[in-house]
């Protein structure tokens, strides 16, 4: 059977779901709850940063050509605090205590820090002079009103939305996020608790697909979980073609003779593929009811391999994260891979050096939680020395 | 005035703040609520994985034996499907079709895949031989019984639930999160989406630090903004510290005349101290009825500067996270840093080269957004030159 290739099955998947998930549109966030989240617009400032000319010290607001012959004694016309409504005037000859923050009075150009002057009485003796401007900030000075406190595609970081939050910003347009249907389909596949008959699994594709989809930026709707029944599956999946932008199936789609996902599918126009990869060889890919369902094997090695193969690329550009690139590091080991398969291994970087944790086989569920990234041995080759170059892509 | 040193206010911080952190014990959460917290406890399998000896393909399980001088043709004694509660048995001279994850019926050694067999009515071709032992997973291969699925400190990835979620593990003992309580102060800051009168601002330090927190794997108790109103924020902290592992203040400890938070905290035991750094000058540091209470000022870069240096470490380590190192590159352009000050300026990694974005000054919350990492000027360099070694922290 003439396998396709990875590159093909990915272009066809993206050219499926990445129309699906472009329209997602935009929803209104309060700040606390958009840590993470991506600009869907950018966000303007309606007041300038800092809003108003203040003192950057606690000191004597003054007029410079007034304390320029320091060391000099100067009456103290009244406190300027932070907080107030309306700045107090600099009477000629005097200086206004000033906390930081507060409006500078109208007539003072500089602020005289409190350690550079000593009270005395109603008076303070001013030990060092400032030039105009000394200690001000000008409104403005960090952002004009008006200006960009936030571009679309923005990641809203802390300090991002610290911005945001000091320019009265509430609430923030953010990129809604893709709601992603999971279906994890076999007749053997149990919920973790549950008791284990001879026979049975536990479900890790549900587990492991939520998670994926929470840190790709997409927002799972709870996972449903079905046994080898055709109407039980397509039940579940006219729900979840639905109400999802996207969905995700994992089992099924094999040669064997309860291959659901596969039976439910096809009749719906899905193709059910061999690609050229390993682990995750068969795949399927569908349109149904116009949203894209994106059929995965059901071993739990092949169903993480694939999205994060597959899947993950487009869900993070729907997101407006940045992609996770693959680099090219030396192999530790010498390694022996099968002739037509790309092979994603699982492997960690040790010492700088790319270095396979367990075997290739798709069932090492448990051993995949000790590897950081996954070894792209290309379709092509066979056969590669330690120290030879190879692309890892990180988990 | 003496200004202590970053280090030894850090020092002083976290013999403070880590014990009080050291012991928060362990929360059961289920696998769907546990991404990205961290194992408080080791946590075992109580199956093997796989549980059972299985089948790798959809295709036919056989004695390698009696298929060696494949091609050859072999009568099918039935199927045996995925989730069958008890194995078959292999009949002598034939096979049984299996299909992947099934358990391997007794007799059996190897599975020839379908794709090396015809079949032939009530018989199948075996076109090729297998050895025993091909196709087939061994209970355990992956993990034995009683093995470790996660060790104490793991970190909960996908691929680490996945596994536990094998495992049959449905709840994990993870590290309960700090509870910090956020305290900001001044009588000019408003809440953002609020009209500002002249003389305000808004609070950006609220925003800042509720995010700030949640990264670092605290869980922010919600957030109480007060007034210059030493009763109004006494109530605060008095509540605060009876709910919280930790209470961080920003504002008020200052040199000015309306210092609530050094007014209310020195009664109460505080030091409030000057530390040499910019920016992030006057910080604060108490035990109120035994939970510590660490006052940042209130300019929003200082607060989240301070936060970085003086209580990222401590939150990440508290929360079993890794640490977020300094690394050094070369400076992008040249810098003046004021003597007796370690700075902390904005700034970017470009084209491999650490270059400051905006100003030094402690106001630049909205130029803040635009930088990836604190660079950190020693207190006793007054001038680097682009193209100096230069460490810098990531945000």
């Amino acid at each position: 059977m003439a396998r396709r290739s990875v590159d093909e099955h990915a272009a066809r998947i993206a050219a499926l779901v990445a129309p699906a998930l472009a329209g997602l549109g935009t929803e209104l966030l309060p700040l606390a709850a958009a840590r993470g989240r991506v600009l869907a617009e950018e966000v303007t400032s309606a007041v300038p940063l800092p809003p108003f000319r203040n003192s950057q010290m606690d000191g004597w607001a003054a007029r410079a050509a007034e304390v320029a012959d320091a060391p000099l004694l100067l009456p103290v016309a009244g406190v300027q605090a932070a907080g107030a409504a309306t700045p107090r005037t600099l009477p000629p000859g005097a200086v206004l205590k000033v906390m930081t923050g507060a409006p500078l009075p109208d007539g003072a150009d500089c602020v005289v820090p409190v350690e550079d002057a000593e009270a005395e009485g109603d008076s303070v003796r001013i030990l060092r002079g400032r030039a105009p401007g000394e200690f001000v900030r000008e409104a403005g000075s960090d952002l004009p009103a008006g200006a960009v406190l936030g571009p679309a595609g923005a990641l809203l970081t802390p300090r991002r939305l610290a911005a945001l939050a000091a320019g009265g910003v509430a609430e923030v347009p953010v990129r809604r996020r893709a709601r992603v249907a999971v279906l994890t389909t076999g007749e053997e596949i149990v919920a973790p608790g549950r008791p284990l008959a001879f026979g049975q699994v536990y479900d890790a594709n549900e587990t492991a697909l939520v998670a994926l989809l929470q840190e790709a930026g997409a927002d799972p709707l709870p996972p449903i979980r079905t046994p080898d029944d055709p109407a039980a599956f397509a039940a579940a999946l006219d729900v979840a073609v639905r109400v999802a932008d996207l969905v995700i199936t994992s089992g099924g789609i094999s040669h064997g003779d309860f291959e659901v996902v596969r039976q439910v599918l096809e009749p719906r126009g899905a193709e059910v593929v061999e690609i050229a990869m390993q682990p995750g060889g068969p795949q399927a890919l569908a349109s149904v009811g116009g949203t894209p369902v994106v059929g995965f094997p059901g071993n739990p090695v092949s169903t993480q391999v694939s999205f994060v193969v597959l899947l993950r690329p487009l869900l993070r550009a729907a997101a407006g994260l940045p992609p996770i690139d693959a680099s090219i590091v030396p192999l530790g080991v010498a390694l022996a891979s099968p002739a037509g398969r790309r092979q994603w291994l699982r492997g960690r970087i040790e010492t700088g050096r790319a270095t396979p944790v367990g075997g290739p086989s798709s069932h090492l569920v448990a051993t995949m939680a000790d590897a950081d990234v996954l070894l792209d041995v290309p379709a092509d080759v066979e056969r590669l020395e330690a120290g030879d170059p190879i692309a890892v892509l990180p988990l």
